[in-house]
This record gives structure tokens, sequence and C-alpha cells, in this order.
């Protein structure tokens, strides 16, 4: 069977039919890696259509991971994606869901366990860097605990959860919010963890804007 | 801020969502629950439409799972999405990327870590579940390893790894392969760990083949 086995040529062929297929120009030079990766995890040149961010993201997430924020992660795919050796700073990388506390907490608050994972972030939250990759119902939680509290605001959210049902609303509202949170997101149903975690690594890594 | 917060409301719209927007007609009733996942986990009905399996990949998969089979996984983010408590048998999961002879066995083999990786599944791979959502060279050096040694062929593939250099290729090589492996694919660029995952969990649980 003849097929290409080197690695690092694998990248370059693919790098450059990414680059050939898909229309960066209005994507920021400290996005592009970003969006880079996130085409290269979906198959999909036409996702970088559907990115949005605010004009401080980049930056503002970049700097954060430099300082060794943490990394709050919705799903334990996302976190587990997260390339360990790319950490500029050995930062945490954290995923709630699986605390013993979740299902009373849940209920409590009457919502999802996904988002209530998010209410378990609280500590960290404040200048820490937000991946959300799976649950619309993180998000939409995320923005209303910033709202109720402003000085949990994170430095910068990645809010790319895929579906059906709350994706699309969840990331419409992050990216019109009247809270500062400076953000990244990927309208309408697409998204998910590993769009999400391609991003996060190109910020975090050497060919990104901590490298 | 008004939103659905009932999982088990979300889950039901979104799965009604999916069956209005999606043509499952041709799908059959064994992985129709499959096409159903991978649809929710990309936000894409069309996703159906590049679906592709052999006619004995449901029952074959699901026997295995319900035999206790292994599930053999190309990458971390696959191994950790499967969701555990859906497991027949507390199937054992593997991914063996970060196993210290890696890199020799690559350097040795003149191919990725990846697909050394598959190299090491050798001892658990007769009958076992493989579940490959990222690299197209560990499906390639799957099939190499299975033509070499017929013994060696596990007892269902869900060949669906992503990408812009191999995937489409490797993916149409599984679904012409005259080793007689059982397989689900999406052909082309599309696919990834979330879609790969989202397949095997629904295969392996209440509302798949072995619930």
């Amino acid at each position: 069977m003849t097929y290409l086995k080197d690695g690092a040529e694998i990248y370059r062929q693919s790098f450059a039919i990414i680059e050939a297929e898909t229309d960066l120009a209005r994507v920021p030079a400290g996005l592009r890696a970003a969006a880079i990766r996130m085409v290269h995890a979906s198959g999909q040149p036409d996702l970088v259509e559907d990115l949005a961010w605010s004009d401080g993201f980049a930056d503002a997430a970049a700097s954060a991971l430099r300082a060794g924020a943490p990394i709050l992660c919705d799903s334990k795919m996302v976190a587990s994606g997260v390339i360990r050796s790319r950490l500029p700073r050995d930062n945490q990388v954290v995923c709630m869901l699986g605390d013993p506390r979740l299902d009373a907490l849940a209920a409590e608050l009457g919502t999802t366990k996904t988002a209530a994972a998010v209410e378990l972030w609280c500590p960290l939250l404040p200048g820490a860097v937000v991946a959300i990759g799976n649950a619309p119902t993180a998000l939409f939680h995320l923005l209303e605990l910033v709202a109720d509290e402003p000085a949990l605001a994170p430095a910068a959210v990645l809010g790319i959860p895929v579906g059906f049902v709350g994706a699309a609303e969840s990331k419409h509202a992050l990216a019109t919010n009247k809270l500062g949170l400076e953000y990244l997101i990927v309208h309408g149903r697409r998204g998910g963890s590993a769009v999400t975690v391609a991003a996060l690594n190109a910020l975090c890594g050497p060919d990104g804007r901590t490298g």
C-alpha cells in the first residue's frame, strides 16, 4: 500500500492544502494558526466563514496562557486533547465532570451536570482560559455567572459547543456579551471538542501566539 | 437568560431535529442510533450522506462489545470520550500513544508514532473493536498488518480519520478491503474523534444495538 508516512510531510501538505482552500484574509495574524488548526481538525475549510472573535481575544488568550492561567474545559475530550508539551507554563488543565458533588449541585441549580460543573470552576475562573467544546448549557451558565459576579471574568473564552439545541444561541450570546468577555466562536451548529482543542493548542504552541 | 436546562429535554429536542432533517431511510436499523449520534456530534445532518458500512458491521461490533472485546483507539481523545457506564462488559479501552517504545518503533517502521501505536495493539487485536478517529496512517497500518497476518483481524473497525492528506484514501481502502474486515466509515475529509466515539458509544449503549 502506498501512502505518506512522514508525519512532518503530512502536516506540511495538509497545511498547504488548507491555505490554498481557505479564505484567511479576514483572519488576523494572531488567530491564523488557530483558524488553520480548526480547519485541519474538522476537514472543512468553510468553517472559517463561521469563525468570529473579539478584537482582543488572541492577545488575551496568549497572554493568559503565557502567565500560567489554568485552562477550564467543559468535557473530558477537550481536556484530554490539550497537548501538554505545548503549554507555556505547564498550565493546569481542569474538567470537573466526574466530581462527586455534581449530581446534587445540578439538582439544586435546576440545570445540567455540565453547567453545574462550571459552577465548580469559580475559584479558578478569574483570569482563566475557558474552553467549551460540548455543552451550550455550560456556556450559558458561564455568562450568567459572570453577569452576576463580574470579578469572576475569565481572560478569554473559546465558546464552541456543537449541536442542535442551544449551540448557536449560546455562541450568539457570547459574541454579543456586554461583560467585556474576550471570545472565539464558530457561529451555527458546528463546533465540538476536536475543533475547540485544536484552536487552544494553536494558541499555546510553537506555531501559535505564544510560540 | 432563557434557555433549556433539562438535559433529557435537550436530548429529546436534539434528536427530534436530527430525525426531521436527516435522511435515515438507507441506514439499517442496527446503525440508526450510531448515525444519529454522529450527526449530533458534528452538528451536520448531511454527514449521513457520506456514511458507509459493511453489511455485517453493526452485528459484528455489537456482538464483540457484548462479549467483552477490547476497544482499541488511535487517540487519547477517542479513548477519553468512551462513556464507561455504557460498556456492556466493562470492556478495556486502550490507546497506546504515550508508550515509551513508540519513538523507536516509529523510526524502525519508518512511519508515524500513531501508526506505530497500532503495532502495539497486536496482542489485543484479534476480535477487538477498533476506533480510529484521527490518523489516516493508523488506518493504513492496520490494513497492512491484517493483510500480512489475517489472524490479527479485529471484529469491527470504525475507520473515521479526518483531514486533508490520506483521510479519504485510507477510508476508501478500508471500504474496499478484501480482508473481510467489517467497517463503518465516513467518506471524504470529515470525521474525527468526536464523531467516531459518538458512533462507538451508540453501539455500546442503552439506545444502541447492545442496550
